[in-house]
């Protein structure tokens, strides 16, 4: 996949309304589908107990718009921009003067610009998003308000997609899908894990993507896969991953999981934030609850909040580029890389060095000054595989690349000399 | 107790000849215990094992002087300062030349306009302490010498305050009552330890307050209540607690207890130094010797011996102000207000985030990106509250304040969200 | 034993040609002796299994030269150098043209003027070292070429010298002796451990020097002492110890090995570098290897392969000096010395501080505002000797000089205070 494909799958998936239930939420994993044959979305009956939540009712909505009764004019059109709408907004048709319709309607006066982005999924209410200049220009009414939803029992529907590996140890990359006209936050996490899942051919994890939406979504995956969360050796979120910001990582709960120290180790060559854990954020929060705390981190650009344009009508598919999400891509690509090759090996020679020369290991000219970073890469895998170091231990440790000591250690493997430790 | 209410204590105090034992320590007492009318006086009798000690004799001292017998004039005169006598000196009526009488006088010679505080407890002597000054212009003599003083079988008095508080975990609070006319060391930590127990009102920890003589006092005390020291939560020494200086807090011997955590956060906004532990200074040599290891603290401003005054006649009410002895007292009592609220709750909703909105916890229009510190401060106490954690290292950890914290903990513990586990 | 005579000692040691086997080293271990009368040299036959490994044959040279038969010029003669020859050279007896010869013929280009220093332990060839000028002034040939070498069965050498302590835990001292005319490489790192060890009078610990060849001659006492190992309190391997750069200590395995921490006290007050553990360098690779994670650091001036004449013609005698072997001795002698006299007490006075006074330990008179660092020392090291505070500890958690808190600790420990731990 391309940069300028994912840029595409960004545009195409922009336009859907989608929510944290919805066939917003349905068409959009139609189009993931396409991608990835073997995504498949799940559906969750509203009232199913999940952890300590229940799924709620669906949301669906069709039209809204404010008219201006004098001149018959939208003035707030759902069909612009599926912003307009507050989410989970119950239905409306009525007349109404400016007085009853105000405490309705939400701005952000300081970006008088901007519509924002506003829900409510738990506080039965409705309203609409505007910019603060429309705002301005509105009289007293009549408006005609018009919310054509329906909030009904249904489904909550999230997609899994698993492109199974050698190992059963499992890697978890999971997107938010409930946001609707929102391009960084979340249609570009969403691009770069399926550009991700994409490029991975017979890996050695197990890979298992989750979109589904915020919070709610990832509660019920939680709820659903409660035995399976054993498995999961490595997790990520994926957000905001297309703005022109520096690439962010923040640490798992655990904060030196293996994928901690592996980002942190790719990210070392690259401008780059590393933020500690924090419970806020995306759903890191759930997958990072003290009772589960698997080691997922979180992968953004700029992250959750930290740009004006966040939860807003900037936030389009000109605010995000295929340069970005590139950009964002090859850093998790190398840092999968990593994980996929960090292994924990015990040295079978252990009492002094095993004489690599016989074994075809080691130059067998003495006496030169200089040492090559190979034959290095051997006596530091030899060194510190006593079953407490990992490669990527050893890398950090001994400078050495990452690649040349997961080489090193492959001949050490071949020639008898260490034996894989199993996690 | 306002601010001029302890230096009107201090002053109160400065004129009685305190030592290790003896009247001068009743008297104190009696009066702290104008302030304070839960206190005991106890009386240990000469003689008695405590730890690796005995109590001495007790020494009282009604009078001493240097006269010039030609003059008739008192050169040096104990009614003036009690500094004058070397504490626990034996009794003495003599005429001496100035050859027999040099040896038992000390000076400053780099400080000639002041008296140096000396004792000799252990070692039976007698001396007295003059300026450097006074002795220049001291003759041959001859000199009538006089110490009226007593060094008799009778007892130790030290006194003991208990606040009683809702849970029999203690907070020990220690001043040495031993010095005579010495202002900040430590009539000072005196008045605020007296101005602390009159603040507090129906506290959590039971407080308890020594007033000992150093060392011997403490040592003594220990010896007392070798079963109760389990139940000290939390301690503290406080000295020189009225100077122009900025705090100092020295960490107990642990160096990470709660105190030292509390105080370190408390601290951050203010000028101060911590200190780590050291086996000299006030009584926290006894409370944290290694066999004990109480989770003791120092608190001072300028600490021993950091002042020219320091153990000379400059240490006088004039020395200590009513701003410095309130400015300790806030910081203790902001600190103690963290010991008293610091709780380690379990989260009883571990996996995923509980909904809080449904318990009327969380703001319900979500979407927007500004999010309140309370609700943050109850994430972070859900996400933290594994058993390992405390509020005070979840306010460290979250850089929240510590009041938002604790209400946080408290609103999710009426919601029944979390249990507190006892210490 | 003087620096000059540390000097001289190199210097009679620079023409003897060592190797892994054969005569050069056996040379070497007489000429040590003299020195060490109890230095036992140990013949370990050809083919003996050690570790991983096999003893080689054994290699013998007594000339070897490159001729120009038009001249009878030795362009290269081993007689003058024993360099020349690449170690373990298979015998030749040829008439060569240059076409034939280029081949075995090894130089520095960069450093035109040295010759290199090159071995072939086990890869059977043969070769000559030599000047890059020389190189390029020889023709075409005709050239006599002779290696007149024998590599047959026979032995390894090495040589221990143990002096016997109070304790039979060891320090273990290696020095390397493979090399042949190389100056700070290894020959002044024997120096300074002979000095050392002529230095030692009844020593607490029990001293064990090892003169071996690298690699293959600690391996071969290692798998012929692998009982012996579990005495080894602390380790070193001395090389390149008389240059004029400044001291590097590498740290062991551990990291922080009693000799790690003994270094880094010493040389706190000196120009030093301290280098983590790393698997390549000296011995300590093998006495550091996983199996067996010996507390040996190694000590050397400029370290492995860090000055231009490394492995070269240029290290030679005149490369060190009398002061850098002494500046390395004293470094050494001064750890020593912290490694002899640090312990590990309990105090067996632990409530409350014992009294000092009663014992003779403490002034008497009391009250003075300073304090002597000796009666500090006692408060240390009595507040401290919890059973997990050895007086190194102790010594730098105080800010105190060792020597003082190792004197006050006697002190202590001669008045029933202390009781000394195992280790």
């Amino acid at each position: 996949m391309t940069p300028d494909e994912m840029q595409a799958l960004v545009e195409r998936l922009y336009p859907l309304c989608r929510s944290i239930t919805g066939d917003g939420v349905r068409k959009t994993l139609a189009i993931v589908g396409e991608y990835l044959p073997s995504l498949r979305a799940h559906e969750v009956p509203t009232g199913t107990h999940v952890l300590d939540w229940e799924v709620p009712r669906e949301w669906n909505i069709r039209d809204a718009h404010i008219t201006d009764i004098a001149t018959g004019e939208r003035i707030v059109d759902f069909r612009e921009l599926n912003l307009h709408v507050v989410g989970y907004s119950t239905p409306v048709h009525a007349t109404m003067m400016m007085e009853d319709l105000a405490p309705h309607l939400h701005t952000l006066p300081d970006q008088p610009s901007l519509v924002p982005y506003r829900t409510s999924y738990y506080a039965e209410t409705w309203g609409f998003c505007l910019s603060e200049e429309t705002r301005a220009s509105m009289g007293d009414g009549p408006f005609e308000v018009v919310i054509d939803s329906t909030l009904e029992d249904g489904h909550l529907t999230y997609g899994e997609a698993v492109i199974p590996g050698a190992s059963d140890r499992e890697v978890l990359v999971s997107c938010h899908v409930c946001h609707p006209s929102l391009a960084n936050d979340n249609l570009a996490g969403i691009a770069v894990a399926v550009a991700l899942a994409q490029r991975l051919r017979e890996p050695h994890h197990t890979f298992r993507f989750i979109f589904a939406p915020g919070t709610i979504g990832a509660i019920t995956w939680l709820a659903r896969n409660r035995e399976r969360v054993d498995s999961i050796a490595h997790g990520l979120t994926i957000a905001c991953a297309g703005d022109e910001g520096q690439i962010h990582y923040k640490r798992s709960r655990r904060g030196d999981a293996p994928i901690d120290r592996a980002f942190e180790y790719v990210l070392q060559g690259r401008p780059h934030t590393i933020l500690d854990f924090s419970p806020y954020g995306y759903d890191e929060r759930q997958y990072c609850s003290p009772g589960f705390n698997l080691p997922v981190g979180s992968l953004t650009r700029t992250p959750y909040a930290g740009y004006p344009e966040y939860h807003t009508s900037g936030d389009n598919p000109s605010f995000v580029s295929p340069a970005g999400m590139s950009d964002t891509l090859e850093t998790l690509w190398e840092t999968v890389q990593v994980l996929e090759r960090d292994r924990t090996y015990l040295n079978l020679s252990p009492y002094g060095e095993p004489q690599l020369g016989r074994r075809g290991l080691y130059a067998s000219l003495g006496g030169r000054s200089d040492t090559e970073q190979a034959q290095m890469a051997m006596l530091w895998v030899l060194n510190l595989s006593d079953g407490e170091h990992g490669l990527l231990d050893i890398a950090r440790r001994s400078d050495l690349p990452f690649a040349t000591v997961a080489a090193a250690a492959d001949a050490l493997r071949d020639a008898g000399l260490l034996k894989e430790l199993q996690p």
